[in-house]
């Protein structure tokens, strides 16, 4: 007899289980997002399905990552098997609700009914999907799940899309002991997030971790969807763990190491101005729209108590746009990519006002939520393009 | 002085207004589906505005089509001028609500201010703008605006997309005193649809014009967007004039022959049954699944008072799916497109019931709304496939 307190071997037999559609569909739902839709190797287009005790575990990966979770199920008989992923996921949201049987049949085809409704899928030999990193027993820090999913939604945007800068893929996590910050940044520009009062337990100094974006991407869907007030994180030589809820999200490691970004946070960016959101917002994007289409570049003029933003090209035209806000410094110009602008005031949700904070022509700009927040700095961190 | 009985001569000066962005959007959204997103031809991404009296009229046109459509306006200097349509609608959507002014500059460059926002597009010169057609002032027909919209929306999807059938690039509109019709066909699967109890003016005998889709589908936005009744209808011998409210619609006439479709119209498919839409949707979408990817084939099996459905392919499995309903003929096996299925449950709203009926393996299937409604007559024609 298997106690569920020691874990069982593999299971390997001729599964046979029912399980409800709506939990079942929850499960296929999150781990659907690992699997990638065009793969060479077949066996990775396939979840594998592991049944035993009265638990269903759905194992979903693309070898850089995976995805593990499990839903209550009736186990008529324990087994494994492997399942086109994108076809039961597609077929398993068209049945009505209710209860779905499984049953594993000879050349690896797998029986799916509900209802009046009969299909058989092609799976293949459960023994061809690859094993996957199992989260060590301990070593595990727990870490608030709405600060880790606010600090990802406010710094993902920033990493950089090419693949050549390795470094540049992901993420840095910097945990210590009552504070824990995020940084992304693509060589153009940074987003920095720090937050503190978090009291993070078994942190002595400080831990730096760097996640890939796609496990970023993965884990803030995960995150997006728990209830829990806490994940666990750990991370082994090649290996990166999340725990969040039942669901279990392995990365393999970025090698290499991230740039040493404290060195361009700006120290003396005295000259500043503070506008609405949504003003700003709305004079970029019509700005924007007369700007070289290359280089999105578009033109800030800070002048006696007003911010003028402007574009021009020559295939579409020209543009600006006047802010009225108080400014007493010396004048300054200064030209940005306006997509960069964009994203910051979006991952900001625009609403309230943002502060806008320059030394001159030639040093990056940064862009600050203007919300009094003390416990959460928010930073972005622009370079300057000639225009 | 100009009166405005009397038609005001195209007016060619340096046009000046102001003009509500509110107003001015409604009807450059009106306008700019007709214009084509990559066109060869410059002058056809640009809209035509001409100002006259209290009103702006605004232009577009890719040849095949045009939108004439107005709004009110305050003319400082009556004129003409073009303007880059795309460029002109995404920067009036990003402006907040207010007065815009629009003054034409020199060489073509045209300024629009609101608020503190000021820009300048580059326009062409007005008479760069190709003519388009005027409605002609009588033989105009009044058709009901609901009861246009609507079949058109039951009618378009069967349109064929292959270019090379020429005829088949439209559908029929068959009017007559007392009742109006529409017909699509690709060859493969025909939507027909008849409204009784309709009292068309000046129309004896029967006029039957072909609409092509690009024409259909820009009356039914139109349509979507009015509150009248009725809409005026006429044609001259190149050209078709659709007035919807304030907008005149002008589509190029398709030439040929549409196929006489009467003689394709089912008589004697007397085995039936009847199914809730939802149902049949449901069971289709999930054995389509499972259907050969390119002919979307899947099977029908009536049998004593059961249809079932099913598919298969050697990539993805297979698939059954039974739907109990009363069924007392001799039993049939027949094929079809299950996307053509899907087409017509979708034009119906999936409510309610459908009637599906047969004759034998090798002929055509009818399908229709179980409604009850006997003023529309709606049914829907398909090819059986070989499977």
């Amino acid at each position: 007899m298997s106690s569920s307190l020691i874990p069982d071997a593999a299971p390997t037999g001729n599964l046979e289980i029912s399980v409800s559609r709506a939990e079942l569909l929850r499960e296929l739902t999150a781990a659907q997002s690992v699997v990638e839709r065009k793969t060479t190797i077949p066996i990775l287009s396939n979840f594998l399905f592991e049944a035993n005790g009265e638990t269903l575990t759905i194992t979903a990966t693309d070898l850089d990552q995976s995805l593990r979770t499990s839903c209550p199920a009736k186990v008529k008989k324990a087994g494994a098997c492997t399942i086109p992923a994108r076809k039961l996921y597609d077929y398993i949201k068209l049945l009505p609700e209710g209860e779905i049987s499984i049953k594993l049949m000879d050349n690896h085809w797998v029986q799916i009914r509900a209802g009046r409704s009969n299909t058989k899928m092609v799976g293949m030999a459960r023994a061809n999907f690859p094993q996957v990193p199992e989260i060590p027993g301990g070593g595990l820090f727990k870490i608030s799940a709405p600060a880790l999913r606010n600090m990802i939604s406010k710094t993902i945007f920033a990493i950089s899309s090419e693949e050549s800068r390795y470094t540049l893929n992901g993420a840095l996590l910097v945990l210590k002991a009552e504070s824990m910050a995020m940084v992304a940044t693509d060589g153009h520009r940074l987003a920095h997030i720090e937050k503190h009062g978090e009291t993070l337990e078994g942190v002595t100094g400080e831990k730096r971790t760097l996640i890939p974006r796609k496990a970023l991407a993965e884990l803030q869907s995960l995150l997006s969807n728990t209830d829990a007030e806490f994940i666990d994180f750990a991370d082994d030589e090649q290996t990166l763990f999340f725990k969040v809820g039942g669901r279990v999200l392995t990365s393999r490691k970025l090698t290499g190491q991230f740039p040493n970004y404290e060195a361009v946070l700006p120290r003396d960016n005295t000259k500043f101005v503070i506008v609405r959101s949504e003003d700003l917002m709305g004079c970029i994007q019509r700005v924007a729209q007369f700007a070289d289409e290359r280089s999105g570049a578009i033109k800030m003029r800070l002048e006696q108590n007003e911010l003028k933003l402007s574009a021009q090209s020559t295939d579409a035209g020209e543009s600006e746009d006047i802010i009225e806000t108080p400014y007493n410094y010396d004048p300054l110009v200064v030209g940005f990519n306006s997509s960069y602008l964009v994203d910051f005031l979006k991952a900001t949700g625009v609403t309230g006002e943002v502060r806008l904070e320059f030394k001159d022509a030639q040093s990056a700009g940064q862009m600050r939520p203007e919300d009094g927040n003390e416990d959460v700095k928010y930073r972005y961190i622009l370079m300057p393009m000639r225009i």
